[in-house]
């Protein structure tokens, strides 16, 4: 079968792979639906993170069942299903209380290479979550977007405690972080003020549920936060981006007692505990547990309620992968689907 | 009156210091019954924080009304009263969110000098917190210890959200962390996790409720922790040091979605975004909201519920304040109780 393979920085290339086959009795092979580029796909394509390469890449997925093991329950042949970027088995005390994504018996979906024709999914019945029936093919954008981009966006505003008669500040416009601004509008935010300078991620931002825009950076954005909020800081603040300077707005931003929920890969960044302490502002955040939220999620999707797919401004077959990852390194997409 | 005064590192003296006088219609003035020694003070006792010398000490009282300003409503003279370590308004938008240590009127105690015999309390009416009578001499150590190192210590376990079915590691075993562990205690957890290597702090944290003693630290400590949990770490964690150390062990020994409470003052310590972002821990901390729980702690010790004046291990007259720094300093005494 065709899949995307990274062998170094830059270097991105659709292969003949293995067809995946089932290893354990807890495996489903899923026929891909649609795949896409994640934001940390990036950081690998841009040297910031090694990897062993040749890699296969790709760990957000949306497809059709078509094998099961001998021990799977929960899904059958035929059904469309979404799953998270974690094979967790859902069972476990940390899976039990919302971590799936940390859960004892994770298996990393991003090794196993979703951006491809089929994917192993190890831990079917904890991982994978069934539509209620075959998706119509405008529905699958969305669909595949809580796979992880969407559940990771929900998951920062959920960290943030985005909720009524809050105000809540996304740092970054990347997918992640629009998708947070849709989180904190469902969740029922009474403000959110969407951080972006592009006029295209501005105006999804709005449509998505932003009330505001602020440009500004740095020691000027969260100046720009504090005069919205009577000089207190936002109730809560998403940090979707994963930069030292995104890490420090989100904290700098938040009122004593507020919440930042921070969902970017925290690469090279640091807290300064003395910062943290007289910020006192709660923190929390990492990889999003996306299948805690999978059937909330299908279940907006599904009923349009929310269209999270929005966030696909680029379609590409699945040959073209090499195009999607330059298109979204240069800014000029902001999330790429791949079709196999 | 007499009232201690730092010179610089080291060096603490009783001096003749101006009486104070009533400055705005919100204030009182309170003939200071007990007052003690904070960890905190140590800081620049050390030469770890700098201050401007020579600097009153002292932000931890209890005492009687002595004057009241024309605009003070809910204490008298002749009342005995508690305050907490910053005079607040207690009506401001953070206030009423419940974290008045960042209350947007707030001024600091330690800079009025409430190790001497009477003392201006800014803000009387959202500061202080009258008992229902005057108290009998024996109850005054656990009424004083909740100006400051109690809502301290509660403050650590309410943030790393202690409470029924929970297990609770506390990191630190100074009168804080002991604090920590009586709050888990009436908080309702099921286990608390004791760190100390001190034969009568692990006394005193047994009686105020520990389960568990863990002598090993770093990472020794944090594979005890896990050890003890199955392997999962513990739901809560309260770091009460403020050094690196403490705060790594704090976050390593945190099980994915659990709730690391920090109140040690965190000098010099660096979070690693990463390591954060993978622990999947929640943080939280910060410079105590003591007002928050100030009705409901001496309610606690009024009715013998608790007997957190039992940290004070060394009581001496004000005129030997130096003596008692000594001895906080050099680990002879928990926390030391000064009387005028």
């Amino acid at each position: 079968m065709r899949g995307a393979v990274m062998y170094g920085p830059g270097d991105v290339r659709v292969d003949e792979r293995d067809e995946p086959r089932i290893l354990e009795p807890t495996d489903a092979i899923i026929r891909i639906s649609a795949a896409c580029v994640c934001g940390s796909d990036l950081w690998p394509y841009r040297g910031v993170e090694d990897m062993q390469w040749p890699a296969p890449m790709g760990h957000e997925y949306a497809g059709i069942v078509e094998e099961v093991g001998d021990d799977v329950q929960t899904v059958t042949p035929g059904q469309f299903v979404v799953g998270s970027f974690w094979a967790t088995d859902n069972t476990c005390e940390i899976c039990r209380a919302g971590y799936q994504s940390a859960c004892v018996d994770r298996v990393p979906m991003g090794m196993l290479g979703a951006q491809a024709e089929r994917l192993r999914v190890p831990l079917a019945d904890g991982t994978l979550v069934a539509t209620p029936d075959l998706p119509s093919d405008e529905l699958i954008p969305s669909l595949l977007s809580a796979s992880d981009v969407l559940g990771t966006g929900w998951f920062g505003a959920v960290a943030a405690e985005a909720g009524p008669g809050k105000t809540v500040a996304v740092v970054g416009d990347g997918a992640v972080g629009l998708l947070a601004v849709l989180a904190a509008k469902q969740l029922g935010a009474e403000r959110i003020i969407a951080m972006s300078r592009h006029a295209s991620r501005q105006r999804l931002a709005r449509e998505f549920g932003a009330t505001d825009i602020v440009e500004a950076r740095g020691d000027d954005g969260v100046a720009a936060i504090k005069e919205l909020t009577d000089g207190l800081g936002a109730h809560s603040v998403v940090e979707a981006v994963g930069t030292q300077q995104s890490m420090d707005q989100a904290i700098h931003a938040v009122r004593p007692g507020g919440h930042v929920g921070f969902v970017g890969v925290a690469h090279g960044v640091v807290i300064d505990g003395m910062d943290l302490f007289w910020s006192l502002a709660h923190v929390h955040g990492g990889p999003a547990p996306v299948r805690r939220f999978l059937p909330e999620l299908i279940e907006l999707i599904w009923n349009r309620k929310i269209e999270p797919g929005r966030v696909f401004d680029v379609e590409l077959p699945l040959d073209d992968a090499a195009d999607g990852y330059r298109a979204m390194d240069q800014r000029e997409a902001i999330k790429v689907l791949l079709r196999p």
